[in-house]
């Protein structure tokens, strides 16, 4: 998917946060937050603390990581033995706003609270409604806020006995991290769709990570996944857990997440995300073969699907279309004169690869089609003589409700149209898209254990 | 290469410019240097003029075009119909200054003279000691000021005349682009040695570009390149071109432009970068060939060279290492412990893919060796069985002089050292570099059409 | 008093908002800040709405209004009617945080609430600990999430009964401009420490504010100060009012806010602040003459006083300091060398008006000290043969509970010492403080009616 | 005069530099750029080296002497035993350009040289073609890179000889610090329109400075003015000079230093600033009485003169206009609601003392005449019932040719009108300017002694 020009699916934020002794745990938590940029590039924030119940230390902003804290460095000389961290994408609904960057640091009867969280509460209108009703006051729009009421409207001193009070009454998608300035508290919905990692630096503490690729650049080593509903708690004593919401048949992790936006080397419910992309593609070669000359993937997050295509089918991967890496989020327009010509700042496709050839050409999914239109477009212009385009998932169809932000149902263009409809509308000589079954063979685990809710309309929550 | 983390060569910047009418001159300048952005992001810089020979505008800065150019879209209101742009690196000998920045906008006795320059001149200093012994006073450490001087002193009011009679005099490896708010004119060394082409925009004009990756971003069309020692004159009546440096018996482009600088989605000398680093990546494979599991390319620049290594030796393309997209020029270092386990922010190298593999690693070059060595560390923390380095290109043995900026060469590691010690000293299990012939087989260019000079030690210049 | 250097006392903000037709309020807002921005420069906020109940718009941020708004013309384009707006000063005691600034806005059951205050209440903490203890959690320091509390849990639609209800639970220094989205609303606490006034535009609405020269700025015209207790509605009927706290037996109108705080072309209970300072002078002039050559007062807020006394006395007013008017927040330490010297960026005493003179020097107050002894030093540096410090207000010798930040009791340094033994301490020749009697006579207004606890120890309110 | 708002006449620059040894120069010379900020608000620069002839240091920018430098506390790292500083006023003609600022450091055969200068060369121009003829190039319009070039080209390699070659050719008012690395040298015209100082840091060394009060600033003492043509050398043996440019008959300050630009703390020719206005205002109530009730002088610069007026005529001064200290260069326009009704973010007129009153208005020049109107405008809408204006200078009738930006004489508004005729225009009650006499007589120097040619159109130069 071309990721930046037109972003169609969004991660809703990456969460972090540990618990540690002499080590620069601010610093470690920012390295964290780089590792987890991919999924929040409009805000970042790190609370830490001594962990011994003293105030928290809170910075945040608007940005990138890199922006909100440029003096890195001096994060090493904060005092910090407890930390959550965030990174954030705005729901497009609601828009970039400041006070909805996370962790939000709250203060209420027993002390102060920080709160990060990834992903969406079905139920958070409705439980807004209810706290308001009984005097209560938002300041911003996030359900880290929503969780800051509840706990503190249970009186008990106990954070852990707060949270398995209040949590069972969230419904949706959700993954949390928190503190009290003493412990460190993750967990995750009874689905488990949103993932969440426990990770250990030895004997020198413990660290949560919505993805296993922060492990790695913080030099801690991955422990285990959150088991769905499942609480983790960092304190003085180690770590412990307790299972606060009753499990549900079985879990259901969002497929997105390893077909598109968790990072290649992160592990997932135990698999590489590239190495599952890399057999998405495979398994796509066998489903939907294509007569051609080369093959092709989208860059970035399509490249392994391709090479796992090409690969499959015994024909030549190329570099059909080379990615600017100097493009920023200081974005400028074509004019009218070099958008006539194809001109795009981001993307370029290679006319000495494409011309006269047939091209596969691999993406991981079509929302909107606008995107695969533009593709189509660029490739022909260079003298593509075929253009097969064969994606790595199914059809979306059904607009997310756990925490990716996807257009409305009716805008998806799966969802009224036929595969041979969309080749036509898109102007592609062939398309072809994964099935289920192929999808989840590639991917090595059930079907019933993920999430295929935008690939099917069967929403896994009532 | 691991670029970003330790750049050890790089391009010493991109020029481009050009003069057309009825189309937003500036805002396509800016566009090209977008494209141009990975020959040097220390500084970027347009003039541009009406073209009748009034006075030109020019803004110029530290940084990336986005930071230089901030509010690209208000460059469209800018009456231009001549450009001249650049971006730039600073050499490490001489720091990073905003008096280096270019185009430099001077004034001399028959009006402005606005000049970018890409490669660096031999007889340098000693023209401008010349110079300074004659009264001229300097304010950069550029070039092009020295050229400005000489032009000026030449004291022949068309600029044509007046380059083709101090231009022999510089002695190097350059590629000017400069105007004089009337004519746009680009000119190249005798030998070749940096790239620069010629595009144009149907019947509104031409332009100049570093590399034809640019044409394609604004909407041009390549025309041609320049041959060594050629002028190419914009002005009113069109285009037109005279040698003014006599021919060398044959050009000598830079091999490293193709190993390794210019983008994938250029040509040079007539052949696409990407289908000669694959290229490359096959011979090597035949040349050196490797008992293994799994051949894996070093992020972005060794990819091509990775697959078309896979690709002929039969054996799967995995992404052992992973890279941060997000990763700016904000740097922050890691700790003490994080450096112990070998975490890095730029790149990650994925168990899943490498633990008990016999891995094939590709890279374009080495120069230091201490990236290489890194690189291994990373791969066996992972847990590979084996590593076997193969390098798409011969081993790097004298420093440039033809405006990269290369260390000394006695810090070279394949000054001293065979390639046996180097897998010793790099702590690989195999090493094997590309030969000469076959770099040039892959390549497609008769060797000696090619600057080898950092592999041979042999200067086509005196 | 040397305020930008050492600044001893320190206004807690200014508040301003009105409801109109026709008028870019937000812009009209923005300017009314720039006139208040010496009540508070820690941090600056506009909220504004279409004054139909729709959402309002926020932007605030740390720093000068100039640096919140930095492209103010565009306030012009919003769809604003009503507005609230807030200038701060943090109290050094709670340090400058972002989540601090003001306006607050906040979401209730009934809507929204934007919150701007200007004071200190007594009872907050307690207030606090009782809201925490029915489930309220706190994301800011300010008293105004406190009245948005209870606000809230009054749950009461009508925001006028809402505040009517809570208000009097309230105990301190406030003055409160607040909207639903609908009205705005002010309110002045019961003593009317703090003043609040009304302006209008005509027939196009009106406009509170913390000083009157705000209205002068906006071109709107002064209407009448906010009685103690009043609360002043505006909404689509107009302009409405109510006492909702049961009358104290008089106002106590901060004595300080027209000795030192309030713009000289304000008026505070009629009065304007020029003059009262000037009557303050001439008034100490026959207190505490001196036998001297010249009068000279410390910039800036002295220098009226001190032009009184001069007139008074019949002696010439020169200017023997002199400020640098281009010195802001980034203020440089003076090297060590340059500190024996005497040097100050900030004041320059001048050798030429001073040496040898007997001097008396005008300030409006001591606080601490340490700012006198410096000024004594100065003028001793350049030649005074004489220094006769002479202060508009009585001596400082209680901590003000009201809403300015005062250091405490004992480091004020006329709390334990006798104007005499500050003479010495200071190092002037003499000393003479205004008597209350004679303060109260200048300034006109009955002692009864205005705030003297900071002099006299005596605080309003139990 | 309205400075602010309207900057009639602008100062275009201030010079410093110094040579020491033990001292952290670098920090000193930038507290120097923040005394002499009044004189430059465009641009400022700090050349700096070790005093060894080894490469300078220099950083230089667009804006704020704290702007340019944020970090001054960092200079103090810098070896500094020679430096050169600069602060820039742009001439409204060419615009504020970054190339501009200065020192200017240059590269010529000797080494190097850092150059700032203050003032205006009255044969730039034409030394510059000629330049140009012989092959000279130009990258800034400053008079400073011409010195450089003439320089360059007297092939001498003692800086002092060369200077004394060829500062005499040049025409014009100027004031330059320079150094070559090793040596700090200062010269003037030989009229000495613009001023400069030399102080001295007892042994530790000497430093040059457009104004006084710089030393002040940096804990230095004031030695002597630097007499008309002179140029004052610093280097390892101390302080010597030598009178490079023939004696004119008589020096020429610029009167309206005294009037107008230098700050009050300043001695200029041995006079103080302040002082003299004080001394021009009373000398103004002498020649120009008024029947009136209040005196009251346009903040800042005209507050001396009328409290010397006020107290020659035993007249009340109060401070009718009141300005907004927190207006930076980020400047607002009121709407068009505000504009009708005066408001005014810089001034406000205060109508409790205005108000029936009849009021000398003093300010300290007229040069086009809209501030004055837009003056009586505000002082008539706050009731004022007759304003006399009362001008501490004589009627500017022609435009300054020695480096003051003055609009064109036509411009002017007494260059074709009576005094009378200024008054209806104006709209004022009376009109009075201070004479020629009485200005000289005020100021204490004989009339010859300085420069009136903004005054009687009657230049200095041929």
């Amino acid at each position: 998917m071309l990721d930046k020009i037109e972003p169609k699916l969004r991660e809703a934020c990456g969460v972090c946060g540990g618990r540690t002794e002499g080590l620069p745990l601010a610093h470690i938590t920012c390295f964290a937050l780089y590792a987890l940029q991919h999924r929040g590039q409009d805000g970042a924030g790190i609370a830490v603390g001594p962990g011994n119940g003293e105030k928290m230390w809170l910075k945040k902003g608007m940005g990138l990581v890199s922006e909100v804290f440029p003096h890195a460095g001096e994060l090493k000389d904060l005092k910090a033995n407890i930390s959550v961290g965030h990174v954030r994408y705005s729901l497009r609904s609601r828009g970039r706003r400041l006070e909805d960057t996370e962790p939000l640091l709250l203060r209420y009867r027993y002390g102060e609270l920080a709160i990060a969280h990834n992903g969406i509460l079905l139920n958070g209108a409705s439980l807004r409604r209810e706290l308001e009703e009984q005097g209560a006051i938002f300041q911003s729009g996030t359900d880290s806020e929503l969780l800051g009421h509840l706990v503190a409207r249970e009186a008990n001193p106990c954070l852990e006995e707060a949270l398995a009070a209040v949590v069972p009454r969230l419904k949706g998608a959700f993954a949390f991290v928190l503190s009290d300035g003493r412990k460190v508290i993750a967990l995750r919905d009874g689905h488990g769709f949103r993932p969440l990692s426990l990770g250990h630096f030895d004997d020198r503490g413990f660290f949560f990570a919505s993805e296993t690729c922060a492990f790695d650049t913080i030099g801690a080593r991955f422990l285990r996944d959150l088991a769905p509903g499942e609480m983790v708690v960092l304190d003085e004593k180690g770590v412990h857990s307790c299972q606060i919401i009753p499990p549900v048949s079985r879990q259901a992790l969002c497929v997105f997440e390893l077909v598109y936006f968790a990072r290649p080397d992160s592990n997932l419910a135990g698999k590489n995300v590239h190495l599952v992309r890399r057999a998405l593609g495979r398994q796509l070669a066998l489903e939907q073969p294509a007569d051609a000359d080369i093959v092709s993937g989208v860059p970035d997050s399509s490249i392994a699907a391709a090479s796992g295509y090409a690969e499959q089918a015994g024909l030549p991967y190329e570099m059909a279309l080379v990615k600017n890496r100097y493009i920023g989020r200081t974005f400028i327009q074509p004019t009218q004169e070099m958008r006539e010509e194809g001109a795009d700042l981001k993307l370029n496709a290679v006319r000495k690869i494409v011309e006269g050839k047939r091209v596969v050409l691999v993406d991981d999914s079509i929302v909107r089609g606008t995107t695969s239109i533009k593709l189509v477009q660029m490739m022909r212009r260079v003298g593509a003589r075929e253009i097969h385009l064969r994606i790595s998932s199914p059809p979306v169809i059904a607009s997310c409700r756990y925490g990716i932000d996807t257009p409305d149902t009716e805008e998806l263009m799966a969802y009224k149209n036929s595969p041979e409809e969309i080749a036509r509308l898109i102007g592609a000589d062939s398309i072809g898209f994964l099935s289920h079954e192929g999808a989840a063979k590639a991917i090595g685990l059930p079907a019933g254990e993920l999430c295929w809710a935008c690939f099917s309309g069967k929403y896994p929550v009532d």
